[in-house]
């Protein structure tokens, strides 16, 4: 018998997640867990046969529909993975008749595998194995392969396959079937219409294994039928390929791969192309296996889930995985996800960039609105850009709460510009940030220009939400009014820059933009009379009257497994000092010299982080960042495993959902760009190190302007007995 | 916010078993681990207020009783841990309003600790902690606190405790209230009679804390009631303690501590009575905390479940930490747990030995019942000595199965004999084995006696089951041929010393038990007649036949979580060579020399390891005790590893029903016996370590003669450095 566990961290390899206990309870979020995503399908790790509670979704990226008198969500789209089967009458499922169980995610090929033992009855024992994976190398194809082995009696197998549009999203199915066809013997087809009618699909399948294949002609859930006997001890495969087409595609529909070629086949060409993406995403870290595996994780999913040829579609907030808020794409991923893109697979970066460029006309409807110039990105976008944050909150029990995010979370509009400016200055595309770059960042600062009110003590941005959501309609938040601030300045530097280095594309944006030639001026003007605020031992207030709320003693709240938002209520949250995540720490980790001197800015995470409730999971993972940064070393170390914990141990209890897209690019964000401590110093990559102690060695790859860059770090205790002295902080920087 | 998990092996200190999260359907599993005992009564560690699928209980060794028409079992006395709760009138309970958690084992103290914050209702958060123990200097008292805090709102609080008779053991209570009554404001007492009439039972609570109390006349369930206000902020706390005073107890019972008396001074005494049992029982291990941590859950199981000052009453197989096999004695104690209690706590150990000569009549009149001489041990004993095996399993689907044990298994009567031997040759106790130890032994003998079947080709044992249970009825298992000329000829050697040293004692005994003076000489011929069954290569047949058995290729059925007796069922699996448990590898582990060589053992552990389905809890300990012996340190450990997680991760599935006794107790001797290596060579303690790889340094303290060794053992990874030499074996020994 094997060592078991419900933990998903042991196993020798940090290639794979193991699971080998099935325990009901957990068994939605670990769906979660085991998504496999190539870029355009994202399937969550639902099991082949149904069961009580499951989330079962594939998602096709961009596919948003519309139910009526809802908000646009990515919806599941049919599901090629249900698959049921009958051992001598008796129906296989995880319940009391499971002798053995495994499931293992291969996170260097992509494939999921799960192998069970099945007591079929009174005699016999089978062996099923599944296999599956959403093909790296042809993103629109997805293989499936059962492997039955009878191990003591012959067994007589009933097995069923198709294609299933009756997957709700969650609560109902957003696509309806308009044609069932079969194109030949062993594949099935069926054209399907999203219930508002803005997308076709065409799904087919083809199906080979022994036995005669019958179908079952269920209006929504098109099957084939297969029936033979089991001998003992030599292995039956069933492999199942299908293909998605969507009307966002083009060209005519691909049918899948015949009989002739095996799941193998299909899994060499797909393990391939994620080989090369490992290339330049593999982390090592030698001395912590939880830590490797944790990057490996963050990375497969965060690659598998961002958009490799399309650009209007973006990484939602929950990745690929699950049906929390409605796959809407959130500075989430501007901030924690496309700077780790941008040094690694800057092409996805380029990808997301295209999406908010996309999103422009949405977000100048969005300032329209407001009375305002410019652009003022929407708090949550699907595919317009529009604003689709919903007004209202939706709980189980009790009255709904009014969400204001989407009206006044307004440092969105930088985050954006912060990943465009970010993404020019790594890769040097001037062609990006001439086509696309320069003109939401522009009117993002044309926003920001006509949002200020300028009165005789400074400009100020009045009536916000910051990152820390559990205040909100504050004034001069300090987030918010850094971000723009910086937004104008840089917005600044790149038209003139712009005007010099290009004059003709200059002046033709310049007109198309309404932009003077004082606009750059003005704009640098404008961002010295932002008010920060501050007190005199150098703490910067996080918005006005913030100093004055209620303390609260968080180190009392313990043991904690809700975040004090729900233990307090919203009122007496709002009323105290307690905030729910990065804030001015947040501003630290994007703009650390704008914050202050090191001491400044220690004294601002002293302040903070006893106040800080952790509440959100964008926070810890930034906290590790800055605090390696900051060379708290132990405290850096604690935050970036309880950030890994948030969806392998489902800490937040919400996995079923999908996993934290911010999480998991903080992760990765936490580990190149605070523990390697990568950043630029003028045009120049540097590596300032701070690797936890544990760690003997960290490798790990970055781009920077079209060249790869391999680079190996001590860890810290080595170099601890190299350089003994506090000055050394000097020695520590390598150049890339 | 935490980091949390549903492991138990994380958090830093090894004195601690920490759970961070409440999982409903593992929550029974838990309440077995969180078992808190001293050595007179065991408690699980069900919550204070009722869940679901609890299985609430408090033993007390010896207090077995006999519904009618069943077996004798262990029932739950009346429960002095329930505690209902209201927060401004909502019931306190792990359910959605719970916003922390976290429970903690502290071993070294024994003290069961629980703190939750919960939402009372809209407004207010109430932080409750719980502390639990049951007093090791005074074994008949039992202590509970409850502490709670208003955080934020005042909160109204109703608060009910008393005693419950209402308690299932499992089905059904046990325990008929007779005389309620309150001998003071502050206490309730209750006189109780246990079904069966044979036991009395008077169990005194006394509560105080603030509010008046008030008392619900609940026929099955008297309990004292109070109301009051939870200020903010200022911790509020009832303290309740709970004596139990049985018709087995001496002397009138003892009222509670009254209001005067704080739960920590009850603490500091207990503490103090734990300290000096951890003075002979910790092991340290540094290097591998999951190992430590294992090793202080092993001893604190064994040692709270180990009677204390009883004689007649011994460790179940369950420990006492649930209903599983009714806490009827098995094998599992005088092997896997009083071995190592004999070098740790030798009083422990003896306590069992007298139990086992109080059961000597009841096994005198079992070989009576087979027509045998001397003595045959009941496979399942409760209080009398008296076979109590169930007859036929109660499965909860399909037919029920014939049990042999009781009948057949027949090696327990040198189980028994060993454990006694065992504990004379460390402690050098002539006493017991004059005035008990001896009369075991020999009477055991004389069943063996008996029992041969003398032929032409030598003296067979028929029709028995080893330690291997796949098989039944076989004939010349290796391991009861082996032990039973072990018990041979070891009697015939204490009759012949006795004669020379007490000849008055040994003319007593022989008369009284009828033993002639050839008798002794009989027994060694006999045994030297005793049929041990190989093959060329030096391969030992299990029993007769077994090489002719159908083979199994075990690494097909993988991964297994059931065993392969309830993956092939009972016949297939008898008519295989799939062997349950450690049976000849077990002989190894007792009696290495007479198995052979270390060659000879290598090759047996090659043929069986391949063949052992590992499906009983007494197997991987044992093998990992015997790979560290045959220098397998890789094997060792794997084996050992999986041992700790057969209750901590509960790998069987079945914890539930209680931790393994003979896990628990084989994990502290494959780290004594097995990696440290302690044994007797001659008259003295010898030390052979093998270290696994991963253990720095490894503390310990024996107790040889009355005098107490502490001994350091270094890692094998620095002993390696130092002596390179294959032929080094020899500088390992360290003389004690």
């Amino acid at each position: 018998m094997n060592t078991s566990s419900v933990d998903l961290n042991t196993g020798a390899s940090t290639w794979h997640v193991v699971e080998d206990r099935f325990v009901p309870s957990l068994a939605a979020g670990r769906e979660s867990i085991f998504t496999i995503g190539n870029g355009h399908l994202s399937t969550r790790g639902s099991f082949e046969e149904r069961i009580p509670g499951e989330v079962r979704a594939t998602f096709i990226h961009g596919l948003f529909v519309t139910p009526p008198g809802e908000l646009p969500l990515l919806g599941a789209v049919p599901d090629w993975t249900e698959l049921a089967m009958t051992f001598d009458g008796h129906p296989f499922g995880a319940d009391g008749a499971l002798g053995g169980y495994r499931r293992s995610l291969d996170m260097r090929t992509g494939i999921l595998e799960r192998e069970v033992l099945w007591r079929a009855s009174e005699s016999g024992v089978v062996k099923v194995r599944f296999r599956r994976l959403v093909s790296m190398a042809q993103p629109r194809l997805a293989a499936l392969e059962v492997t039955l082995t009878a191990l003591t009696n012959p067994v007589e197998l009933w097995l069923e396959t198709g294609i299933d549009t009756a997957v709700p999203s969650p609560s109902f199915s957003v696509w309806n079937p308009l044609r069932w066809s079969r194109p030949s013997k062993s594949n099935l087809r069926l054209e399907a219409a999203s219930i508002d009618g803005a997308h076709r699909l065409v799904v087919e399948t083809s199906l080979s294994g022994p036995g005669r294949l019958e179908m079952i002609r269920d209006p929504h859930h098109h099957r084939f039928t297969s029936q033979t006997m089991l001998p003992v001890g030599r292995p039956v495969t069933f492999t199942k390929f299908t293909v998605y087409h969507s009307s966002r595609d083009s060209g005519e529909p691909a049918a899948p791969p015949g009989p002739d070629v095996s799941f193998d086949k299909v899994a060499a060409a797909s393990g391939r192309a994620w080989a090369r993406r490992w290339q330049a995403a593999t982390i090592d870290i030698d001395g912590d296996k939880i830590a490797e595996r944790g990057v490996r994780f963050a990375a497969f999913q965060v690659i598998g889930a961002s958009p490799s040829d399309d650009t209007g579609a973006a990484v939602g907030a929950k990745l690929a995985s699950g049906f929390g808020y409605r796959h809407h794409v959130f500075w989430d991923t501007d901030i924690f996800i496309v700077p780790y893109l941008t040094v690694t697979l800057p092409g996805l970066a380029r990808n997301h960039l295209g999406y908010r460029y996309r999103g422009l006309d949405g977000a100048r409807r969005k300032a329209k609105r407001y009375g305002r110039e410019g652009a003022f990105y929407a708090w949550e976008s699907a595919d317009t850009g529009d604003e689709v944050t919903p007004e209202w909150t939706s709980p189980s029990f009790g009255p709904p709460s009014r969400i204001w995010t989407g009206e006044i979370e307004e440092h969105i509009t930088s985050d954006v510009a912060f990943a465009a400016h970010n993404y020019w200055r790594w890769t040097g595309d001037d062609k990006f940030m001439r086509d696309e770059g320069m003109e939401m960042i522009v009117e993002g600062a044309r926003y920001w220009a006509s949002r200020l009110q300028i009165e005789a003590n400074g400009a100020h941005i009045r009536g916000v939400i910051g990152p820390d959501e559990y205040h909100s309609h504050v004034d001069d938040s300090f987030f918010t009014n850094l971000m723009a601030g910086w937004h104008l300045r840089t917005a600044a530097d790149l038209v003139e820059h712009m005007v010099v280095d290009t004059p003709r594309v200059a002046a033709s944006m310049s007109s198309r933009l309404g932009i003077g030639p004082a606009g750059p001026e003005s704009w640098r003007r404008l961002a010295d009379d932002i008010v920060l605020l501050d007190r005199a031992d150098g703490v910067w207030e996080q918005h006005a009257g913030f100093f004055e709320l209620e303390p609260v003693d968080l180190s009392k709240f313990t043991p904690r497994l809700k975040s004090m938002y729900d233990l307090l209520g919203m009122e007496r949250a709002e009323r105290s000092q307690v905030i729910k995540q990065a804030d001015v720490v947040m501003a630290m980790s994007l703009h650390p010299e704008a914050v202050g001197s090191r001491p400044r800015r220690k004294r601002n995470w002293d302040y903070y982080i006893e106040r800080c409730d952790q509440g959100s999971s964008l926070s810890m993972a930034v906290h590790a960042r800055v605090a390696a940064d900051l060379g708290l070393g132990g405290e850096a170390y604690d935050l970036f495993r309880a950030a890994l914990a948030i969806d392998l141990e489902d800490i937040m209890g919400n996995a079923r959902d999908g996993l934290h897209a911010a999480t998991q690019g903080g992760i990765l964000q936490a580990t190149i760009f605070g523990f390697a401590g990568l950043r630029l110093e003028g045009d120049e990559p540097v590596l300032r190190p701070n690797l936890p102690d544990s760690w003997d060695r960290m490798g790990f790859s970055f781009f920077h302007r079209g060249k790869r860059f391999e680079r190996e770090l001590t860890g810290t205790k080595a170099r601890r007995r190299r350089a003994a002295s506090p000055k050394s902080t000097k020695d520590k920087e390598e150049r890339a």
